[in-house]
């Protein structure tokens, strides 16, 4: 039945985390540098602080150090980490690792994972996602796929072109993306393709340049990526050949949730420093606070949090439960990534100059938070997918209504539209 | 924990709904006249038809023949009721009556129940709520209330003057909100008032015009009443004497949720059209659904009527748990109202010229939800009280900051950002 | 030069049209009846004004009884009209009159100017123009044209179906666009086609229905018609056959703007009415004016109808000085419909249940400037030709750069986003 | 007359101005730097080269080294010039030493005009103008002023904080705004104020710090400034004594609409590097120019710009004609400002990673554009100024229009939304 309490227990940790944010973590952003980020040993000592504090890794399994969180208790711990963009960090739930610990968990051999997984959980190495491709290849288009792997005995040789491949920089392997099928063109538009584990240190590997960018450095930077005549044997496949465009929507739906939450964090976290603002500074013989057209900003922009984290909390629910959620996510990432733009850009306009300073955090989390408007599928993208879905229902409706008109039986069936059932499960 | 699941109780009882209104209301609409609303003999049998199905009066307790719904089973029903606005009528749970029922459950005597609410449930007869008055009385400021009530041994006289009141041609009582201070004023700002019932035939009670509105007539118009040395005795009185603004609080929020609920159901029908439109018509040598121009209205309407579902499930959950959800349902209010004219403008852009004709239900929607973004305040009001809320837990955090700084125990405390715990109860 | 002086003769003329509409005008809109318009000897009576005051038809040429005024000056005289759903009526300067007067000047003979556009200058009959067509036919696509003309001899047969057309209802007489190819597919995807004078008394000129619609009935309904063997001579062809759709075109555009300008009219009186009410109305102490979200919205309203009214100038500068105008009526037709529903919507919420009743004109204004958005080409239509432009002025400067890098003499051109030189004359 | 034309005179200027920064100025783009903005040689190199081409300085009067230019003219070629960030810097004519440049001209002594603006149009120093203050002074607020200048003998002694003062670093004269009523309360609420000269080698001059911020760094940074009884001789006050406030006026509106001419640049350039890249970047089969959801981003860009050029266009005459301009450039600055950010917000999503990424100029524009709706009077000062002239239009026409209702003659009267008549000059 619908119900909106969470347990006692993550009650409790949403509180943690948030205490560990503000007394640990809020207080380390004045080392962030927005080229070279967090100093290593900054960050080594917030991860270690969290592991004392049992906040450490919470979408992990427990089995390879982490917490074991479904996806609804995650929408809470990590959003409370959003509040700064090191929380993610500091707690090792941020992107790109976070999906790829969890596409390995899902689909890595045994020893795939001791190899891989278990000293990324750990936090002692880190890793990077290599899909997207510069024109014309990969984008917003996956059908695109031009990176080629060729088997050759039992080996692959990967050939191709990667880039905005974010933290590739100090990573210790990418999970690359490449088509298996000789690049042959199939029946279909979709190739196959397959995933492949490749270490950094390949001297097939090669990072071209990292790719200055709107948003601030943090996990090793956007880069170019060069593979040429890269050889990886059977082992570095991950899961099953051809099967790659499949784990990748297993990577994605959950990705781009866990993105929502922590990206919601900043966005709770920008209105709280308006509010805070317009409780104390004055303007006009009164605080801003009173002045209506900062009321209506702050106004529109908690219900609109309210409105992404109700979404974000469905979409988990329906992915705890079983569905894929692909309408379901695609809704909440387009909403929720527009809600926190506008509501960063809001609470920048309320604090006025202060909030064009780097005085305050805004600046920064205005900068970084406009590109989650387009990675992970731009907006554009999701609302023809959330469309398409519109369609298919009404067509179906219209078929059923038809029925019922000649009065036959109607033929069961759940609707998205019936938010309380998820979808495309 | 959080869940969003119907129960199969639920689930069936909505789609009972959904198929009642298809199958037997939607097609009363071509009867119904945008000046003198559905004739009185289409409606009693919509009714009759209503009760057989076991879909009547779902938010009424079962003592006095209802199916005695919590909100968040209403928040169901009520959607697919909405589907028509014919509909909520048909089950007996449209506004004003809805409303005035459940403020006689909560507050009238046993002797008022018998009298006024156990006929209005069954339909015999039908009420409205004299509360707003024209300028320079109680608008959306309760504050500027001008009716007042003197006692006269142990009768009260009535007078003043009230309009908007919907419902009122044809209503057999008004719960009436008069002052009971003697017009004195009080230290504070708002005046003490209390709530009568009176007869519609009480000389003292006329109606003086209906007035023409954008909104079709549905339920007796919107009414102009002069209240003239009005005469009723003590048993008028609804509850106590001086309580009338904590009972229309008693009424508005959930009054303000079944609106939500019942104008979204709108909302999806309008999107349903146009969708089953765009399915159909061509354009440009497609289906409009492929134009994504199109497509993105569709999406959008889509994501935010998910949007404001939840935050209406949400609202009703904060109810249904006991709290009083002042801030939920302004929240909810404010944008599901928005929502709804939203998608009600963007399906009439789909269908064109189509939309704009009578043949669709559109142009009358159109015309139907506007004023939902004033009635029951108007989003300015809201939008105060939402940012109002959210200066005031800036403020206290502002203060647990300052003492977590300090190095002491934090205070215990719930916030309404921590959307589960329904914020005021 | 960049200049937005008006002339002392237009000065006063504006503020001539301002009084008489004010004065005679607006006193009359009392007896406005939403289904059947304005009496007749109302009308005439208005119009015997006009005429006196010398404000009568001041599109139309002297020779014909107008005033002869140029695009910009209509831009000044309509939008006064316009203050009043009456003004242009009485001034006779309203759709669909006004279009077609402005065609029959441009395309008829001398013969059918006496005969048609004399008597509607006069203000002895009306007229419709036949164009729009139910699905599959001629709707925002012209080139789904289905109404076909055959030659039989010296007469023309003419078959098919036509709605929306505007005023159909008691007109004279109709210009109707038919395909004269004989329904043969031409190479190119336009259809041939030719405009026909189509006396309202042809036995094959039936009216099938007025079609119910969200505005208001003002000049003879929408309607659908019938057009089946209806036989005309060859004298009822307007200008040559086969130009129908270039004859559009010399009707559109100009039709488009003064829509604009007539609307704009709408919008001013209704930030008047807004902000008349804003001066007066108190609520928690103080004018609602001083309330700053009230303010943001006639501060929007102000600065929207402000560049507005200077997109129109523009563009009738740019049709004045011999520019066809096809991107720049396009451009102020999207915007101006849009900022019309904007500020007619956002007067309406400020002025709350007065604005919602019909004691103010608001709410018949907001029914009537929907279907703006829509007819004349959606604005999804208009946006496509905006964006086919700016396209292709990027390739024309993406050309010209590379010339310029190859270090050659840049050729001549002149691009409409240079605003001053009025784009596709 | 209403003309938008441009004289052959100001065609070619325009003309010439887009080729020289097209040829020029672009090119330069590479040496920028968002720490250190463009090195020294690099800029006096292009200013050379501006000089040459007879683009020099187009605001100032010939006598002291410009073009000579009014203030239609320079919307024209100030645009033009914003293509490149660094556009204005190679024609100095960007802020904030073109706002002094012109304040200067306006109110110094000849003798200070020797000293400073020569000097200044020459390029051989640059300049700031100190008036905004750290809270609680003068920040949206004037009144707010607490820097306080102190007569002593013939000399003043000024105290006081100053912030945000863009160009400080370097600068080798500040314009600084301080009380000379010493800090007396006045009647009315403005205090009295004047502005000095004052050099950057003065001892009581102190650049406390530059203040990190969102926008890029050209031409040397926001300053925090201290001033310690910094002593200045008479001869250093910059007009008349008192007159202060009036002179930030006349350095204000004027500054206000060369803001939004150059910004406006940054928008055509947007959209123009965004319909370049529509037209060559295929996704999904076809050019990205081809999908609706782009081409309605293009056109909205296109239309907004157009709008906003026209807006800037009348501002500029109501200036040239000897209007004030209050109201206009207040509608001007909040509207392009926020055009602005929305081009450049389109333009961004619509190159996708291209846009995030700095290989494109469009990441430096987004973080540009921001405080532009922030400084000068943020979008809510504005907001409420035009809100008060709409309401006092209201009430003078309701007076009007009471006096014509007694049939009394109509007093004469100039309304602002009179376009045509600049209003408040």
């Amino acid at each position: 039945m619908i119900d909106f309490s969470l347990s006692p227990a993550l009650l409790e940790l949403k509180k943690r985390t948030a205490s560990f944010v503000r007394d640990h973590v809020i207080p380390e952003e004045r080392y962030l540098n927005e080229h070279t980020g967090l100093p290593a040993e900054k960050l080594a000592e917030l991860r270690r602080k969290a592991r004392e504090a049992h906040l450490y890794a919470p979408h992990v399994d427990e089995e390879w150090g982490g917490m074991g969180l479904d996806m609804r208790e995650m929408s809470v711990v990590f959003e409370e980490a959003g509040h700064s963009l090191l929380g993610p960090l500091a707690l090792n739930c941020s992107a790109p690792d976070e999906g790829n610990m969890h596409l390995l968990e899902m689909v890595a051999t045994q020893e795939q994972k001791e190899r891989y997984l278990r000293p990324l959980v750990a936090g002692d190495i880190h890793s990077c996602f290599a899909m997207t491709e510069p024109p014309p290849g990969a984008g917003t288009d996956p059908a695109s796929l031009r990176t080629v792997a060729t088997r050759r005995g039992s080996e692959w040789v990967i050939n191709g072109d990667k880039w905005y491949i974010t933290g590739a920089t100090g990573a210790s392997f990418a999970i690359c993306m490449a088509r298996t099928d000789d690049g042959v063109e199939q029946g279909g538009r979709q190739p196959r393709a397959s995933m492949f584990l490749i270490d950094a240190d390949n001297p097939g590997f090669q990072i071209v340049r990292e790719i200055p960018s709107l948003d601030a450095h943090f996990v090793g930077g956007h880069c170019e990526i060069a593979l040429r005549d890269c050889v990886v044997s059977d082992e570095a496949v991950l899961g099953a050949v051809g099967e790659g465009f499949r784990y990748a929507q297993v990577r994605l739906a959950p990705a781009r949730l866990t993105h929502c939450m922590r990206w919601l964090g900043v966005a709770q976290r920008s209105l709280d420093i308006a509010a805070q603002y317009a409780n104390t500074r004055e303007s006009f013989g009164q605080t801003l606070g009173k002045h209506q057209m900062v009321a209506e900003m702050l106004a529109d922009s908690a219900t609109e949090i309210h409105a992404a984290r109700l979404m974000i909390w469905h979409a988990a629910w329906v992915l705890d439960t079983g569905g894929k959620g692909r309408y379901e996510t695609s809704m909440a990432k387009t909403y929720v990534s527009e809600v926190v733009n506008r509501v960063v850009d809001r609470a920048l306009q309320i604090c006025g100059s202060h909030g064009v300073s780097m005085d305050l955090p805004l600046a920064l989390f205005y900068r970084s938070v406009r590109p989650f408007r387009i990675y992970d599928g731009p907006s554009e993208i999701h609302r023809s997918v959330i469309a398409r879905q519109v369609l298919k229902e009404a067509a179906l409706r219209a078929e059923e209504d038809e029925t019922a008109r000649e009065g036959q039986a109607l033929p069961q069936r759940t609707t998205s539209s019936d938010a309380s059932q998820g979808g495309d499960r």
